[in-house]
């Protein structure tokens, strides 16, 4: 091993860890190959062909730095949702923003309320920071907004996490709920409000920007990375007040965008046509999805995002061998990591052929653990 | 302004900075428009055909996150120097490597070396996350080796910051005297030998790996950002012991990478020919800016980078005017922050179209104000 000596005490505690282990790796350590990739909700129907040729036109440019200000793109994400661009900041994925927002407001047993059983990436970073992790069960498969209100009340927790729709379950709240819990939180809590995967949601799911623009105590989170389907391009944003906007500038990555990202980000969202036919593909493959789950007697949970989470009726040990028996197949899926939501499988819509190769090796993977 | 009320106190110290403003900023905010961009130590002179090559075929792939492993490009990094996968740790740039050591090694008050004048955004990511800067007078435009050592050990610091070659002087030192100050160090203090330069250093400038490889207290960083034409892709890399590497991925955002631009890193590692040529290039470019300086009564100090520093004889403030004046003709360059190496502006190499409009502006801006 032989490390530094001087690391912080901090550093010292926290495990070599990756919040998700990736296909290639299994792929690698299982000695398999990925034929359906559909478990880290990426997008299979990739992203516009407009975006495509930008891509291949910016490759060149590649030699320069990406505009440290991003001033482009968040005058084009302004212009999109009606907003300042000053109400913008800008960063790597939304992974990428959870850390930044970790460092601005975790110090070491900082308490921050979660879901147990949310996005595991965002404990990753709360348990970076040294935060303390306060989990609050899903009520019905849902994130419990009454539930991580008392939570963060209790613990004066300066800091909490909902996403809406949510992973890994699919599920959503109603704009209304969302706005009253948004509203009911301490002016001293902030909100993380993750709207990843905002686009494939219902109508009335996704409060409108000005609903909840003036808050200082909100921080709003979107993504290129799910329907706009650019997961390796890295690029999300947070939607706040100006002076939240700017807490990133005091210790974000300056020159750390890559360049031909942001100019895929620019034509993604210039080409609302396609994501319009992009949203259509995505919730005919949850239905896909479904009628297979429920022609081999699982039970589909209703999805308003671009993966549908099947509850398998038993516990953690027999999903587990699920996905592990579909990966033997080649179909790459994963599952929820705790208890009770463990007894589910979480498979992210996909292009036909993905389906296909879905639709067959369930019920030989199900046949074999009966 | 309405920012959330309870950042951490060590944020709400930190001014909303950028340690560069970038040329982007420069044309917005006086309204020009750059010409020559030889200012930020990019290439003009491109990556390899090769590697665009590779990055417009794998566009398509961008619906997928990279590997949050690296495996392939820590494979064949290892390849390239004749060591062990585990010993390479992949980041976001070489910037995005100092903020994940700084956060691995400070917490508020920890003595940090590095000198005075030298890189900026190392500064910022130690006062980012607390530490305090002790810095180090060049001595005769080098960085000072044993005034580093001896602000070392008198502050029983556990981090010094050391470029060779020397951005932004261009000077180096031999790697006799590199290995012999890293093995001089105490072993409570981790060396960050920042090589983003070594491409176009002179033979025997850049210790051999097998040096240092086995000294738990060292990290030597590289990039693809500088000879190999890539900065707008993000891509450096650490090289250190197997604990010092499996340190960054307590913390790092572990898919954090741009999928395309770890596909250019492939393709330009592959192209050695090409990186030759570049070389080159360089080479014949740094003699060329250092004939443009000459010529007008300038001294260019000599450089193993790919850019040139050049004594203006004066102050701070009369390379400031050089500096602001040849950006008025589309001329984007940069200089040195700090007394006395204020007294410099630093050109950064370029192909002939950005040298000849140098040539033409220079005069007429040191004209200007005689």
């Amino acid at each position: 091993m032989s490390a530094f000596s001087r690391f912080t005490a901090l550093s010292q505690t926290l495990p070599a860890t990756v919040p998700f282990v990736g296909p290639e790796a299994i792929e690698r350590n299982r000695g398999l190959v990925v034929k359906a990739r559909i478990g880290a909700n990426e997008s299979g129907f990739g992203p516009a062909p407009s975006v495509l040729e930008a891509m291949r036109g910016a490759a060149e440019t590649t030699w320069m730095y990406s505009d440290p200000e991003n001033f482009e793109l968040r005058e084009a994400l302004a212009l999109h949702h009606g907003i300042s661009r000053e109400n913008i900041a800008v960063g790597g994925g939304i992974d990428g923003l959870l850390g930044e927002i970790a460092r601005l407001v975790i110090e070491p047993g900082t308490p921050v309320v979660t879901s147990l059983g949310g996005y595991p990436t965002f404990n990753y970073h709360v348990n970076g920071f040294g935060g303390r992790l306060v989990t609050v069960p899903y009520a019905g498969d849902k994130e419990h907004l009454d539930g991580l209100l008392e939570a963060v009340k209790r613990e004066n927790a300066p800091l909490v996490y909902f996403a809406n729709p949510d992973n890994p379950m699919g599920s959503w709240w109603d704009a209304d709920s969302v706005v009253t819990f948004a509203r009911a939180l301490p002016e001293t809590t902030l909100l993380i409000l993750d709207e990843a995967y905002g686009e494939t949601a219902p109508e009335g799911t996704i409060p409108s920007i000005s609903a909840l623009i003036g808050q200082p105590n909100i921080l709003r989170m979107r993504t290129f990375s799910k329907a706009y389907g650019l997961a390796g391009a890295r690029i999300g944003y947070a939607i706040g007040t100006l002076g939240n906007t700017q807490a990133f500038d005091k210790i974000r990555n300056h020159f750390g965008m890559a360049r031909i990202s942001v100019q895929a980000a620019l034509a993604a969202l210039k080409d609302q046509a396609y994501l319009a036919e992009v949203i259509a593909s995505i919730g005919a493959s949850r239905e896909r999805i479904s009628r297979i789950a429920q022609s081999n007697g699982l039970l589909p949970l209703a999805s308003a995002t671009n993966f549908v989470t099947i509850d398998c009726g038993r516990d953690g040990t027999h999903a587990r061998a699920i996905v592990d028996g579909l990966m033997e197949h080649g179909v790459f899926i994963r599952m929820p990591g705790v208890a009770p939501l463990n007894r589910c499988i979480r498979i992210s819509v996909g292009p036909e052929n993905d389906m296909a190769l879905l639709e067959e090796a369930l019920p030989l993977v199900l046949k074999r653990l009966a």
